[in-house]
């Protein structure tokens, strides 16, 4: 069988993380040629097993008689990974293919090329992976001045002037929040799922208000459920909503009076960008897909 | 077999909690015959499991002619403990025997009584047994104008002024640190045990002054661990650090300028006198276990 796509293939760029890969084989008119997603990510690998992986996947892609690149960004890059790659330091520009790392694989049908992640030492801190999208962003808009929102369960918010990282930080809020949800006394409280819009913004004022109060707020979920029948829907937007107030507080400096692009259009992206709104900033949303993507594209064209 | 202490039982002080139940057999005089230690707390035990534990442990103790008195605090009074007792609403003076629960037994020779929580409607807290060992405090000192600081897994926070309980906070920040410890991604980062004074220090008053970053600084010790090597005892302590300094400046309008009776002399209640203390607070040290035996006495005297 001879995949249609089989003639146009160029490179494919790869977006590896800890629980998720995604792949995109580029056509020779960089358009992508399909998008590939696996749930193949680095916490179910170990490092001989990532070759099998995009040998599987990118079958139909290879070809004897060439070396197919494929550029990855995530944390197939660190050292529980496939091959630990290098940080830049910031403040940097995006790293760029430069400094990627080749990894050597036993098939010659592949050429897999590592970016390099960012590091910070002063506060300490660590990203693999948004480097790659920030350079997306920077695609997209060249100048952009202002703090780009990467939501996750360990989201970053990276700091961006003339082209460089100025600085960035961590804020594992979103771990926290699955804790305190899954594990902890208010596990019978908060609701596994489920909204209450008013009473996420009233969290986000309260965790803006008072960030010191966090383990007394979550406390008084439990007792308003013992005592007034608090509904575990509204408990469980209330805690989300003081946590996102206080990591929204805690970054006041950086988007107060500049542009906040937000990566991602999913419910946690959302939340945000209500948290950050209801304390006055301003924000953008972007798709994390595209902008990964691009990122991707930028470090394929330093490669030629 | 006859115990010794057979014919001189007066009544029986009980402090049952969720995870341990302390049983005093008090004398004709006063004096407790012993004290007996048992791990059948709450968390263990169905309604119907609580009077055997007692026919059990207090076996010595009974006699078939008269109905031995049993005064307990503690969790026992909650819907999911023994029988549920009721909650005065703060504020309020310690709640006294008036209001204590007769639980019936199916033995006679016991006479089983729950003292009453005590309930705060806004914000919304509960406490069961510290009410107790509240009344304790106040028999030792009954003008005490301050705060009575009760540490555990959920620390409470109680405001005294002319021998009535004016307000309350729980804090469940043992239990965040807990989860933070076992169950995150800073699993590998904190060790499980050990002391760094000097990093716990720091710790509290990096919680104290940036509170709204918690979730920042906890990602900034895996970092700190990843590209400097941070030590898991100093990082462990670091955490419990920021978490009690944000506590205790949660707490500031309660303890400024009053004294605060720290209620425990274990590892956990002499790491919120040092974080009280570098915020310029006044601690004094009581020993739980006999303020929790006066109170319940202090419950006794009013009996009769």
């Amino acid at each position: 069988m001879t995949a249609p796509a089989h003639t146009s293939v160029d490179w494919v760029a790869a977006d590896w993380g800890t629980s998720h890969l995604r792949l995109w084989p580029m056509g020779t008119d960089g358009v992508p040629l399909e998008r590939i997603d696996s749930d193949q990510g680095m916490s179910r690998l170990n490092a001989d097993g990532y070759e099998q992986v995009l040998l599987d996947l990118l079958a139909p892609y290879l070809a004897a008689e060439t070396a197919l690149d494929v550029i990855c960004c995530g944390m197939v890059g660190s050292r529980q990974g496939w091959r630990e790659a290098p940080y830049a330091a910031s403040p940097c520009a995006p790293p760029s293919f430069d400094t990627a790392t080749l990894v050597q694989t036993e098939d010659p049908r592949l050429r897999v090329h590592v970016l390099s992640g960012v590091k910070q030492l002063a506060p300490a801190d660590v990203m693999r992976g948004e480097e790659t999208q920030i350079a997306g962003v920077l695609v997209a808009d060249p100048g952009f001045d202002g703090v780009v929102c990467l939501p996750g369960t360990h989201t970053k918010w990276v700091s961006l002037k003339d082209g460089a990282i100025t600085g960035f930080s961590t804020f594992l809020s979103g771990e926290l929040f699955q804790l305190i949800s899954a594990q902890s006394v208010l596990r019978h409280t908060l609701a596994g799922a489920g909204w209450d819009q008013a009473a996420f913004e009233s969290g986000c004022q309260q965790g803006a208000a008072r960030p010191e109060s966090l383990a007394n707020a979550l406390f008084g979920l439990r007792a308003g459920a013992l005592l007034e029948g608090l509904d575990p829907v509204a408990a469980r937007a209330r805690a989300s909503g003081y946590l996102l107030g206080m990591e929204v507080e805690a970054l006041r400096e950086d988007w107060q009076g500049r542009p906040v692009a937000m990566v991602g259009e999913n419910e946690i992206a959302q939340a945000y960008a209500t948290a950050l709104r209801l304390q006055g900033a301003s924000v953008e949303i972007l798709d994390a897909q595209d902008i990964t993507l691009a990122g991707l594209c930028a470090a394929r064209a330093q490669m030629k």
